[in-house]
């Protein structure tokens, strides 16, 4: 006998890449930022009084949200913020799509976005890029309850321009998500539309571009009525003290935030720039990651080759991806490293040939 | 035109108790631990390097899940951890119960149960509690999808015999969940019929015993089965990295906790016999708060008076607690002055006479 759900029974659950427990390895499979987050959030840290744990943190979390209106521009009513991001895309869910209704979203991307429409039951569409990752047609035309898209993509990297999302959202009837995890290290986003349409919910995080990946804080933006949906499901104290605390410090260090953004994305183009000379097809990224595509078919022999070095980056076995390699951005030294390990895997399999 | 689904539209949420943002209050309305927790979870905070922030956690948890097991005398499989036990609660609920499916709960009980299940669009039958606070023997023989209780229950305080708590077990085909949020308060426990039954889920939390509600910890045990299909809709990273340190380090501390669970339980006490002095009726309780009927049909004049005074109580405006007020067990000086401020309180109604 089991006690689970008919749509939990067969459910592939989303798959993070590996988390290893040793420090041994050159990271550069989850785009984490390489740099340490702000010196702000360890004093914030320091500053904690531990008496003060043993009380719930603000159901509401105004403080974090009222500095991240106001950073961005917009009011209290605006803002949501959740354990992750991930959190965030699963309190959409709940609140918008009833079992049964559709969801769309481009593949690939997200993967998380098909499981969470998967635990609600939802009507899954999943529809293929177009050749270089760029949105199809049809995605643009399709209609559902809830339509997802991430720009910076992942895993391509790819930015889907403003101009096209706004087109999207004009003529999508349900509500629109757009996942911008990423934005921070492109050149555009989208948080304009935030105040010309009442059905788009952003999602950022501070994961990502702040260096925070461990202390879980997403946040995400969207008219009142979309955030008072969430706020609905979501449970009452869904974010501790501590990551509030931590969350508010780096955000108050805009400088910092910029150097560590700038940093990252010169040696994204570091990197580019030495993978193309060793005749890797690098494709357009505005994120901290390159999506590449080794001469030949040599992804996954390449992926493992880099494992046995204790260098670990993202190998996905999908049609569309499998002969492609996704590469976290790190630090010079951990760019330098890959890129010797990378001439030593091609020196050794010509010397095999 | 709303976005919302029909049964969100519809929804009220649960309600936290209040949370002031100034420390001026007396605060007895969560059921907070009046003390601090260990001194390990403050040399925990100090140890963490600001830099592993940048790392995701490990999404399996598996340090604190590997001390919960070896704590309580299970395999790591049988242990779960999430954002809260209300975290867990909510996952449950995902993985089980599908739309349309019956869940039963008692009345008055922890009112998150049922939010959670109309959230999940599930048919929730709420049976009321007996005089005096115990289960039904509707209750006991109700069949649903997923059957909640906590023990000891809230708001009241009551335990339920582990005898009765295994016989509705033994009873029910569907799965049962016994929050057992404040059972370190309590004399009996249900942890033994996890091996048992199959269908059994008990949850806990790092919130109540061990004085950390400010980091949102809670943990559950099961079978393998329940376990393995709850982390099926778990969110990847969904126990930040200093929130597991602050766990293991309190959970190590075994004889802080002991020390601290002691103390509540001695003033509970010696809040208990003051109260009766004061002519209060006191329900037997297993938790950190007591629920009191004072004489009369004087409970709200004396929430709103106690208010008046920073004293923050619980007051339940629902028709079978509407005489009574729910008191968190504090420290012997916060005990005091509740009493003097309920004496007070008293004075000026018969000066008003």
């Amino acid at each position: 006998m089991t006690w689970l759900r008919k749509n939990i029974e067969t459910l592939s659950p989303y798959v993070p890449g590996f988390q290893p427990r040793d420090d041994g390895y050159i990271k550069l499979n989850t785009n984490e930022n390489p740099y340490p987050p702000s010196p702000r959030v360890t004093d914030a840290l320091r500053g904690i009084a531990p008496a003060s744990l043993r009380l719930y943190p603000d159901p509401g979390s105004e403080r974090l949200r009222d500095k991240l209106a106001a950073a961005y521009g917009f009011q209290r009513s605006n803002v949501i913020v959740g354990n992750g991001s991930d959190e965030l895309l699963s309190m959409a869910l709940r609140a918008f799509l009833d079992p049964g209704e559709k969801a769309v979203c481009p593949a690939p991307s997200y993967p998380l976005f098909g499981v969470l429409v998967r635990i609600q039951a939802g009507e899954l569409e999943e529809i293929e890029l177009d050749k270089d990752f760029k949105l199809s047609s049809k995605f643009k035309r399709a209609q559902a309850k809830i339509k997802f898209l991430a720009s910076p993509d992942s895993p391509t990297g790819a930015v889907h321009p403003p101009e096209q999302v706004d087109e999207i959202i004009e003529r999508t009837d349900g509500l629109v998500i757009v996942d911008e995890a990423y934005v921070d290290f492109a050149e555009t986003d989208c948080l304009s539309l935030v105040r010309k349409y009442p059905h788009l919910l952003v999602t950022r995080t501070f994961s990502k571009s702040f260096a925070l990946a461990g202390i879980r804080v997403g946040y995400g933006f969207a008219s009142e009525e979309i955030i008072s949906g969430m706020m609905k499901v979501k449970d009452s104290y869904n974010l501790n003290r501590i990551s509030a605390l931590a969350a508010e410090a780096a955000l108050e260090d805009r400088e910092y935030h910029e150097k560590i953004v700038r940093a990252v994305k010169e040696e994204r183009e570091y990197l580019k720039n030495r993978l193309e000379e060793m005749g890797f097809h690098v494709y357009p990224s505005g994120a901290n990651f390159l999506l590449v595509r080794p001469e030949g078919s040599r992804a996954e022999e390449i992926y493992l080759a880099l494992l046995d070095r204790k260098i670990l980056i993202r190998y996905f076995q999908t049609p569309l991806l499998r002969d492609c390699l996704r590469i976290s951005v790190g630090c010079r030294r951990e760019m330098d490293q890959l890129l010797q390990a990378l001439k030593e895997i091609e020196n050794s399999k010509e010397g095999r040939l």
